[in-house]
């Protein structure tokens, strides 16, 4: 169908030229004065620094990876995942380019408003971090979908999309049958994923190991104030907003998305064959015309997406500036929400009416992946809204822990985990329920296109998520380089406006994530169904297969955040060495060695990152090697529940001490008069050791669940004919 | 078969007259000095206290069950639940006032001894504390028992249990269908894990908030030591011990025996009438003989333990006193397993041998059983050593938590929580393992013999589960009423190696708890297969109820958490009035008003416990009405592999942070020559404060998550039918 080629061919097109000219139109904007040129270029270098020693150990392992798939598998597979890697790679390099010049300029733009008086101060510096995470934003969404064309037309398959009888499988040299097709997306989208994991994760160890030993020393030890320019490892701490807020999440994002459409793009293969190669007379036929335009659907619907964003983003630039940065951010949310609603409905009605939808379990006709979609929206802003609930000072659940400072730091870190742990249930019920909604109306396409509903606005959410690093980043500038007070104000509350709007993300990223990695491990079902063996929970390899699925989600956790913790502990060191050594630093008449810090952060990073990845790379090969696919089957089921809880509850937790320390922190003055100043500042040390244990939590741990369970799941899906045939435990048994 | 009648009989009198003997023996001996009288009694009518007012709020609620129960079912599973509750409160009574009665003497034995300057004072202490805790485990023993024989005999089942053919399903009044003998088990069963529920959440509350809110505002903000007279809160601590450790404990492991007695017993039935209605002519047919003694070996297996546990028990009793306490431990607990792992071949072999056990799927004929057994025995032995790796302050996991402490609470705070998540790979690995293997060689019937195994030592695990907290109260009398520095030390001595013998426990609890739940499970599915429905993990409804068991454990865990914090909260509050309202407490001169703080734990404690306690029992009964039996069979699997890691992490991360402090104030001599005083004093404050967030964790949070999930099994499976016929769901779906 032209339209899929259409729609999409000009989102990227669409999408990369304003992504350019954002960038352009940033670039051009005074960067102020030397004073705070010299700082950004400071916090560039850094985060250049990093992200080019990343790569150069990202590099060799993808391509190894991609050479023995290319080898094993066939070239087009190998050759599908270095696209995907390159794809995720740009879009995160780009995004941050452009953060790293944005950052200045946003303070630059407060701090000529302030001087000018100019009313709409606000409104202005807004609409520069705005255009700076649009370019991320825009990225994302461009690249992912770029790469995706790519891969069809590179490996000729544009006409195996178009006609799903070729998906008969082949058998390549090793005697391995499998269908090409399935290889390409889930191999693109394991590139997408790895990078992903690289990104995240190691751009997550640095930015919180940074974090947490600045505050360490600097708040709770020597009580001098956050982004003070004393402080060594305040340098640190902005580089690691761009690598891990801004590169680490572009990357993250992309991999949902391409995790979304692939697994709503396979699933339908995998049903195909089964309803193809039934022996049942009662299991209707599904007619080839159908199952393409399944396979279609998905990916028509983001490219969709794709320019309804452009449109929401658009209108939020070239506007009029405002004072209601909420406003504004909700806007442009809010309008490209809208906007896919309607269009994926006429999507629907294009691709489904008057095709005989029953063989598909189509409950309502041609309307029902529509009515999955919208659940999928709906229960991505749910899960936003749940979220800000847990985590936003407004509300009680925030408000009762910030209380509880008041009785030390010990009750404050248990009513925080209480509370991040109660928040699952509401979370899991609108995970569940989506599930049962979304299946109820299209059977198992349900929760993919649920999935894919809810990451059709990704460039939207990207864009919002990007801008606040950017926001938090112009803060430490104007501190640093000791601006009227009057311009940091502006610029947090740029910062706690996307906070709020962030919120919404995460709950797409989690909920999303969950939804797609389940898709992927029900065309893994499907998959090995057909050879016979039935996923049932009374299957004692599946079982253990979960036990120890739910067993390394929590050791993966473990190690990531051993690894913040290390990383901080590291920082601790150097933040303290250099203060007792460098002479006059306290005073202010020394300079810290801020480079040393970011050398610091960046080696600790990258080592901590290496086996955490490698284990959840090869775990389900080698499970499936030894025990066989019902071992993965419950081994991805068992990833895939732990990871709920774990990101929901690791989140909301973390985001509640922070914005508990933040309430504290606001309620100085009326806090200091009821208590005194000394046991004020025993509250808020409370709060600051609530908001440490946090950042791990909610910036690493949380934020790597779903990346951790696509990656295992593409794996899973990539491998199952393999260990399917070959494996240790069916010798044994036989 | 009346080899079963004659070893449980044996074992339940013989259990029963010894746990009475050791009472008259430990009755009979000195209570010490009037003021250790005085302590002793504040303790015992606080605990009394606790027990009879929550005995006020258990029966009510209870009756109202089992009548309805009576109602809805028949009267024979109103009847079992009654008994069952009654055996649970029995066994928990009996215990605690054992307990009650021997702290103040193993003080005393203490105190005698360093008096007579006898070199085996510490012998004889052990001693009683042993013998305090033997009246506990055997009580456990005898009772569980000896309410499966009442129940048998009183329904009239004594038949139909030796003659399974009478297992065809009857209808009740209402047409349900279900089966009599698997109502009888299910509903005792049942009835034992309520009053768990209730004294180990009521208890833990209760214990853990007096112990935290001593702490908190004793050694933290007044920096007075532990179990310090002057701290209003010290008696409602040493109850807390009696009521959460002793009684709780006793109803937990009690309850985890009778569950998996009863998993391994109704099992076969529900296979059999699989097997029976097959109409597969491939499935071979079970024989009604072959089937009988499945049901009958696990009772068997578990009365054959109690006698061995007995003559373990006596043992370390009678022989003469030594200063090796460990050693005591450690004999009584490894010659019952010897004895048990010996015997039970023996029983395999009568059982077993001659019969065509190909139906059952025993891989390796009569000795099968046995090597499931024994899978669950190692399994066991190797949960609590691991347990101990991840906790003991001689290995270096937990001496790089103490590191941490110089870093700061949070870092300690992050380092604990790590360790105790990466602590759950290991375990689940053991886990999966057990189960993969034990149904490799018995099928089905594999797990719960896994279970059976383990538990089959129960009586030994609970005495020395108990001798720890009576050593702790002897310890807390022996400081307030300021005996000899020496007497202290050698109940410190106790109290440490018990705790080293309890980690193992504390494996046992896990694994056994979540092994029976599993084979409770695997009953249910088996039961709803009956009706073709079919648990696969492709189900939309079972993966919708497994996204809200994972999200209703977190939430239950969350309510856990919540009530330990306010109940401290309380607690703390109370502390610090005391101290500011009662002129001279401070300096020793005025006594503080202890009752005050016992009567606020008992109402926190039980105001607390109540919506958990209704949630746990309500939810798999609504989620079936709803949506039917696969969205509970997907709750049930949820809550089981949620509570795994939820289990195991709480215990080790707050275990860790226990013995990370004791560690820390043992190296107080070499901290403080290194870094002064005033920073050995921050160091040891971060210390109390992770402790402190273990308290919860490790005492609340963890030991109920197997209770929660057998009682959700259980309930599950008893109602299984009613929902089977009727639910909302497949009405819509209609």
């Amino acid at each position: 169908m032209p339209i899929m080629i259409y729609t999409v061919g000009l989102g990227v097109v669409m999408s990369l030229l304003f992504a350019y000219a954002n960038y352009r139109k940033v670039a051009s904007m005074s960067a102020g004065t030397p004073q705070m040129q010299e700082i950004a270029q400071a916090i560039k270098e850094g985060a250049d620094a990093f992200l080019s020693r990343e790569f150069a150990i990202d590099i060799p392992i993808i391509v190894l990876i991609s050479v023995l798939f290319g080898v094993f598998f066939t070239p087009w597979a190998g050759l599908s995942l270095l696209i995907g890697a390159a794809m995720s790679s740009l879009a995160g390099l780009c995004g941050m380019k452009a953060a790293v010049i944005a950052n200045v300029r946003v303070t630059n733009a407060a701090r000529e408003g302030v001087e000018r008086k100019d009313e709409t101060a606000l409104g202005k510096a807004l609409q520069v971090a705005f255009q700076g995470g649009a370019v991320m934003g825009l990225s994302v969404g461009g690249f992912a979908l770029l790469g995706l064309l790519i891969v069809y037309l590179l490996a000729g398959f544009w006409q195996a999309f178009a006609n799903p009888v070729n998906l008969v499988p082949i058998k390549n040299w090793l005697g391995v049958e499998m269908t090409v097709f399935t290889q390409v997306i889930t191999c693109y989208s394991l590139g997408c994923s790895t990078v992903a994991l690289f990104n995240r994760l190691g751009g997550g160890i640095y930015t919180k190991g940074a974090d947490m030993g600045a505050d360490l020393v600097g708040k709770s030890e020597l009580g001098i104030p956050e982004d003070d320019p004393r402080n060594p490892a305040v340098i640190a701490d902005c580089v690691g907003d761009n690598v891990g807020d801004v590169a680490g999440n572009g990357s993250d994002l992309l991999e949902s998305t391409i995790g979304s459409i692939s697994a709503a793009t396979v699933l339908p293969t995998t049903m195909y064959t089964v309803l193809k190669n039934s022996s049942n007379p009662e299991t209707a036929r599904i007619s080839d015309e159908l199952l393409t335009r399944m396979m279609q659907f998905p990916l028509t619907v983001v490219g969709l997406g794709l320019i309804a964003c452009i449109i929401g983003i658009a209108y939020v630039i070239y506007k009029k500036a405002s004072n209601h940065p909420s406003h504004e951010l909700n806007l442009s949310l809010w309008s490209s929400a809208a906007m896919i609603g309607l269009g994926s409905l006429v999507l629907s009605l294009i691709f489904f009416r008057g095709q005989d939808t029953a063989p598909a379990q189509f409950r309502f006709g041609w309307v029902s992946p529509w009515l999955a979609a919208i659940i999928g929206v709906v229960a991505g802003i749910t899960l936003g809204m749940l979220a800000e609930r847990y985590t936003s000072e407004r509300y009680k659940e925030t408000q009762d822990i910030a209380e509880l400072a008041k009785k030390g730091t010990a009750l404050l870190i248990t009513g925080g985990m209480s509370s991040g742990w109660r928040s699952c249930l509401p979370a899991c019920l609108v995970l569940g329920g989506a599930v049962i909604l979304a299946s109820f109306f299209c059977g198992s396409y349900g929760s993919p296109i649920a999935a894919v509903g809810m990451l059709s606005f990704v460039a939207a959410t990207v864009t919002v998520d990007t801008y606040g690093p950017i926001s938090d980043n112009a803060g430490g500038i104007a501190e640093m380089s000791k601006q009227d007070p009057r311009v940091r104000e502006i610029t947090d509350s740029l910062d706690s406006q996307g906070n709020t709007t962030a919120a919404i993300g995460k709950g797409y990223a989690i909920g999303s994530g969950v939804l797609a990695a389940l898709s992927l491990m029900l065309s893994f079902s499907e998959s090995i169904g057909q050879q016979g063996e039935s996923m049932t929970i009374t299957n004692f390899l599946l079982i253990g297969g979960a036990f120890v699925g739910v067993g390394l989600m929590h050791w993966l956790s473990g190690q990531m955040l051993l690894a913040v913790t290390r990383n901080a502990d590291h920082m601790v060191e150097e933040v303290r060495r250099q203060f007792r050594e460098i002479k006059g630093l306290m005073e202010g008449s020394a300079k810290p060695d801020y480079a040393q810090c970011v050398r610091i952060a960046t080696n600790s990073a990258l080592r901590e990152m290496v086996k955490p990845c490698i284990v959840a790379l090869a775990t389900p090969i080698i499970g499936g090697f030894l025990l066989g696919p019902l071992f993965v089957g419950g081994l991805l089921l068992g990833t895939i529940l732990d990871s709920v809880t774990m990101a929901t509850s690791t989140a909301n937790s973390g985001g509640a001490w922070d914005n508990a320390k933040k309430y504290i922190k606001s309620m100085e003055t009326e806090l200091t008069a009821q208590y005194g100043a000394a046991r004020y500042k025993d509250i808020h040390d409370a709060a600051v050791n609530g908001d440490t244990v946090g950042d791990g939590f909610k910036d690493v741990v949380g934020p790597n669940q779903d990346i951790m369970i696509k990656l295992m799941s593409t794996m899973a899906l990539i491998w199952a004919p393999v260990f399917a045939a070959v494996n240790l435990f069916s010798l044994i048994a036989k």
